[in-house]
């Protein structure tokens, strides 16, 4: 291997939102595989929003990415040196690889993908994290019933776009809150979503509570902010909100102005008996095979669909990136490596 | 029934804390029951936190008392004239009498009790409403495992108490939050409790912590404001958050200053996977038998204990409501009816 390995490391920690001088690019030797480890060759990288937190120096669930580290993500990648039983050259695998060309790797977390059954980049999105995130959260803890609302913010993004048609699936009504129309229409005309929200319109708050006249029994949240001020009224009693995300406030660098509010949430967490419960998709690491028969069944069935916004060249990762925390993508965001 | 009825009716909406002013003594006849109803003789009654809320228009669970109606509460009675087949003349029951020395009851929430068995004050605390409050509150959202800690505030109240001691009896360490030396060394001393803590003192949040080496696994909510913001950076990953209610908020007149916190309690949701979850005690009333068999041998049993507050006379059950909402009250409040 005398290739050179290109990674994106964290050069330094975003006040507020990231952009190009947050990151830096280096080249270094492709790293040598020892017993028990294997050379990956990163072909796709996803970003999510979880990595925002990652830059962070706070407390989170998971460690921060440390400056001068190279940045965390999941990859699909190809085996191309082996010195482990299970993963043998010329296997595909979903791993971690993160922002780099090259990684090393020994066994742990890597998954074996068959490019015969789904396109390797379904195990980014739909069959992969976001969509087990979506799989998991709605249905371990939002749990919708037929007939009842199930909201869902940054609808079209691979996350919101299950839950929203697993929700349907359930025989449940699915209203999706996007950014601007042509996302909208692509959530009511192509995915069958009951009803589709802008939040960038000035009468969003009113436009939610029409779509929702007979209240919302699940709120999956995992934006915050605004949207979650237009879903707390419309809740009804017994509402579940599995919260996944907060991305509206990833690069907040201050709090909002007064009053402090969390009276009046915990008063409609008391009167509404609400159920509001965080959690990761490795809580429910358990659940990850029936998730993959279920939901991989559903997407062979054509009855989900999804959607991929495939950018070209590592370098292009930061830019991409930044324009993910801003609802710049449409579809699960994936750099294809060279 | 030559008798006057006496009744305490809501006056007036309080704006801020309630007092003498906000209710009125009126007298009236006692009323005859027709087929199907019994005449109560209310012996004692319950007075509870809840009743604030019911002052107040704001929407909750339930209905507002309406200016001029009766204030509404549970009670200890006797049926002293019946037309209805199940509960017959000289019967002691519970239901919900008011404020007042007679009530009508069609039979609907009326449970007979055993004088024989337990002392039928019993009916409104620890075997009643509050006791089933904790007990199902505790077990069903909070469910403490071995080992772990559990909080509570208001913890020489009926509801907190039993709480604690439920917790104790689950193998989990018990931390309860009062006001004062006095119901504090009750907690440690009479009931159990690994540690207790004066919410009244200046170094409440830093003794908090101190009682909390291992964190809070269990946050058992019935008073928010100050004693939640010194709970929630104690709370470890996966706690959970039974939130019963919110007393020290209930005469609040405004919303604290800003910043606004709730992207900081949502961010704790999100980080530690909390769960959060309303509930009133009518939720669960399918375990009311469970409950009554599993406490009530516990008391048989000498595993648990409570506390009684008596005072004598409908006519000063306004100030020891007052009195109630500021923890001047030391047990179970309960008004003997003369």
């Amino acid at each position: 291997m005398s290739q050179v390995n290109r990674r994106i490391v964290l050069a330094a920690r975003p006040h507020g939102e990231p952009n190009a001088s947050h990151f830096r690019l280096e080249e270094g030797r492709v790293p040598t595989p020892q017993e028990g480890e294997v050379l990956l060759r990163n072909r796709y990288l996803s970003l999510d929003p979880y990595m925002r937190r990652r830059m962070s120096a706070a407390k989170s669930y998971a460690a921060p990415v440390a400056i001068g580290d190279t940045m965390v993500g999941a990859t699909v990648a190809e085996v191309v040196a082996s010195h482990h039983p299970d993963h043998p050259v010329g296997e595909t695998v979903v791993g971690f690889g993160g922002w780099q060309d090259f990684a090393l790797s020994d066994g742990k977390g890597l998954r074996r993908l068959d490019p015969a059954a789904a396109p390797v980049t379904t195990a980014l999105g739909v069959l992969g994290m976001p969509g087990m995130t979506a799989y998991t959260g709605l249905l371990n803890i939002g749990r919708p019933k037929p007939g009842e609302t199930v909201v869902v913010a940054a609808a079209a993004g691979p996350v919101g776009s299950l839950v929203g048609q697993i929700a349907k699936l359930k025989g449940a009504r699915a209203v999706g809150i996007a950014g601007g129309p042509e996302k909208c229409a692509y959530l009511t005309g192509e995915l069958g979503f009951d009803a589709a929200i802008d939040h960038r319109s000035d009468s969003f708050a009113d436009d939610l509570a029409a779509a929702c006249p007979q209240g919302i029994d699940v709120y999956f949240e995992n934006v915050g902010g605004a949207v979650f001020d237009a879903v707390l009224p419309l809740l009804n009693d017994f509402a579940r909100l599995p919260v996944c995300g907060l991305v509206s406030g990833y690069s907040a660098t201050e709090l909002p102005p007064g009053p402090d509010r969390i009276p009046v949430l915990m008063r409609a967490v008391l009167s509404k008996r609400l159920h509001l419960q965080g959690f990761i998709v490795w809580d429910f690491a358990a659940q990850e095979a029936a998730f993959l028969e279920e939901v991989g069944g559903w997407l062979r069935e054509g009855r989900i669909r999804h959607r991929e916004d495939i950018i070209d060249g590592l370098e292009n990762a930061p830019d991409a990136f930044a324009g993910l925390l801003k609802g710049r993508n449409f579809g699960k965001l994936i750099v294809k490596l060279a």
